[in-house]
């Protein structure tokens, strides 16, 4: 991976380094069941993988922290490679997309407290973003959002994505698909 | 096009609608000198288009713009369709990128007045913006602008220009290439 790289595809299919524990549609219409997942950081999908889906993200720049947010979540989050792993794909509404940018921050995060509540799972739960929606080409999901932790740390998992789950934010959520996974 | 089309090419080369009148490289490596400039609403380039450069972008939500200004500028922005046009291509630095939103936001409209300089110039001054830092592949610009007008407003485009590259913004451009051009 090219030291610059921010490209980053999931894969699911017969092989890859993260078995499935389950896969539920949350929102929407389901994914095909798969019983592997593979997370590539190259921009190109390596000829030959088989599979039955694969989504491409790229990391950016933080839409919605402020700057003494980002300095508390920098602060705090860890690396990535613990075992476990969940992959949370979404697809937001065009009413979301079409709100303002105050108005998407002040429901994000006036209203959702969608970063407090991730902060206070830092740094038991890891997280990387991965945004879709400015690929080029039309995307089933707006994000692919990337979570690891260790097995004790699941219910506190649960807690995270119930909190978030239940929020005015994901008022404009059309489809949701949660993939838990371990590293195997 | 697709009706939900939000990807566009520019290519420059020996034919393409736009005749080019001057290429200027404002800040940075200039750009090959070319004739003439396509601009295609399309995800993908025609095959056996004859180029020396290439570049495409997306549309996508405004990252700035309050709830207020959007309604402004919503109001007040006219069709393309005009016969003077004008590319700026543009890189911003990753100390720009590295900042918070807050402080983006902060330096883009608080300090540099970007929205309320464009809105001063409308309708006179058409603008669509287009976004290439996350198509997932490195690009060589940030935004491809493009702005259209009748020949009479290019004194008044001059001031747009000049006034945003006096601002606190600008000392985060990179590299900036001024493409003018006119629909022949």
């Amino acid at each position: 991976m090219s030291p610059s790289n921010r490209a980053y595809w999931f894969a699911g299919g017969a092989s890859g380094e993260f078995r499935v524990r389950r896969m539920t549609a949350v929102i929407g219409e389901p994914l095909s069941e798969v019983a592997r997942v593979t997370y590539l950081d190259t921009p190109t999908l390596p000829v030959g993988l088989e599979m039955r889906w694969a989504f491409r993200g790229v990391t950016s720049n933080q839409r919605y922290t402020t700057k003494n947010e980002k300095e508390a979540l920098v602060a705090r989050s860890p690396a990535l490679g613990r075992p476990w792993a969940a992959l949370i794909l979404i697809k937001k509404s065009d009413a979301w997309w079409n709100l303002a940018q105050d108005e998407r921050r002040e429901i994000f995060e006036e209203q959702s407290r969608h970063t407090t509540i991730g902060m206070r799972y830092l740094p038991a739960i890891a997280r990387r973003l991965h945004h879709c929606r400015d690929l080029g080409t039309e995307q089933p999901f707006d994000f692919l959002t990337w979570f690891e932790y260790q097995p004790d740390d699941e219910p506190a998992f649960e807690e995270l994505v119930a909190a978030l789950r239940a929020s005015a934010e994901w008022r404009y959520v059309e489809r949701e698909i949660d993939v838990r996974l371990v590293r195997d």
